[in-house]
């Protein structure tokens, strides 16, 4: 049985009901055109609320599994898809993740992910809304095949999708909250989205794995008026020797459909045997924050 | 002052006499070009004779710093320029290395690296000459700035490029040998070739510094008939946030020139700071051969 990702590229509203709802018509479609594993984009249950620390947002996260997942698990095993779904977890009280939730095609919740790298810059303010994951990596057995999952910016992190690919992902996922900034975007936001996809790439051809990633579209401003973000699309999915398989527009809704052919990873990785090389005995100083000391 | 890389992509005859006094050429092309800091392709004085395993190649190893050295020693204190030739090191009796030396623009050896990673793959018998580097990254203070060296099969491994990157490289050079075998190429050819940009271009991206390789070019053939490769050229300089400042031909011999600007480096490191959010209290597992115990 085959992994068929289906990627839903999505825009967000202010209501979290009518996200939810919009997402599972997603879903549906996902799976009519052929789909079985279907990844909705970072946080789609809001509006990206990063843009502001603004404590009424906590308001509304959930716990995970919970809520959310509950819904999206009748989805999942009446379509027989495996679906995830990135949310805003309530772990306690005063204590808040970015995390993904794995739901199989059964409807039992596989597993979450705790995002582990958390950014924190103007417009993205996430370091306020989440405590950096504490699971580790997070690789999931589903009915289709092995999959890794992995938050927007654990993207420019090798350490990262390496971790994740040595648990024995055959896909890693990355759902994603990525745009420009209006007053960036003439000077910097070509190179900023070529440099987005670049990295990714780069993590398929190092890992010999599958890698996809699942952003917003869009608009969406600040509640408080002190910023925009167009997001910028582009999801994609490159297969194990990085070439593209699919690519989406920057501007619309679209959903992605690809195929994960493990028989194509056993072949990529015996003519490139990157694995059987790696110097784990020198490896050390990488435990470091930087190599001057 | 700035480092001006010139790189040297360049083919090699069977006689290493003559493949110095080309390279040597090619360095007085590179620095009349306003290059300072120049690089040639790895193991350029001679064919890439690791397309068989045979003993009599061992005579052509030599001491690094060693004859060589010396007389590449002379040219970087005559035209005032870094030079950083990849070569055959004999370290002792039966203990050879794949080594790059850095001389400095007074002619004095910056250092040695040694190549960590070492490939062995039909046509690439490279474990039969290499024993893998002992000395970790290199990364050496020149005249013109911090330069970063990794050769060749290094370049698959995010690992190698973030330890040398975390020791303050502003470039990053892989003297490389890498090319088509006419039976792959026109099923795997591009994909091959793109895909060992993209790594490498991630590299750039993921660390915020800038990469370059050099590669050679030219059709060799195996001593013994058993094989031919196709080097493949396409030497390239990527900036700190992957884009491409230069992009050499699969064909011909070139030299490329570039800029390393390390108020870019700043800049887009301070844009996108990746290297403020390393997760190291969780990157233990990076020390393990595979995440199945």
């Amino acid at each position: 049985m085959q992994m068929k990702p289906g990627l839903v590229q999505m825009k967000m509203t202010a209501d979290p009901k009518q996200n939810l709802e919009h997402a599972i018509t997603k879903i549906r479609e996902a799976a009519a055109m052929g789909a079985n594993t279907i990844c909705l984009p970072e946080l789609f249950l809001t509006p990206y609320f990063c843009q502001t620390e603004d404590a009424s947002w906590f308001d509304t996260a959930e716990a995970v599994p919970g809520p959310t997942t509950v819904t999206l698990s009748e989805v999942a095993r009446e379509l027989e898809v495996v679906i995830i779904a990135s949310l805003f977890e309530k772990r306690a009280r005063g204590l808040y993740h970015n995390t993904a939730a794995v739901i199989d095609a059964d409807g039992v919740v596989a597993g979450i992910y705790r995002k582990m790298h958390i950014p924190d810059d103007p417009g993205f303010y996430e370091k306020y809304y989440f405590t950096p994951g504490d699971l580790g990596p997070g690789v999931f057995d589903t009915r289709y095949g092995r999959i890794g999952v992995l938050v927007c910016w654990d993207q420019w992190y090798p350490e990262a999708a390496r971790m994740t690919a040595m648990r024995g992902a055959d896909l890693i996922v990355y759902p994603t909250a990525i745009g420009w900034q209006p007053e960036e975007k003439e000077l910097f936001g070509k190179a900023q989205r070529e440099a987005w996809i670049a990295v990714q790439r780069g993590h398929a051809v190092a890992n010999g794995t599958y890698i996809a990633a699942i952003n917003r579209v869009g608009t969406e401003h600040a509640k408080d008026g002190s910023g925009t973000i167009e997001f910028w699309g582009s999801s994609f999915l490159f297969d194990p020797i990085g070439k593209e398989v699919a690519l989406a527009g920057c501007a619309n809704e679209e959903i992605l459909i690809g195929v994960v052919d493990t028989d194509r990873i056993e072949c990529i990785r015996r003519a490139w045997p990157f694995w059987r090389d790696r110097r784990i005995d020198v490896y050390g100083e990488l435990l470091e924050r930087y190599g001057d000391r």
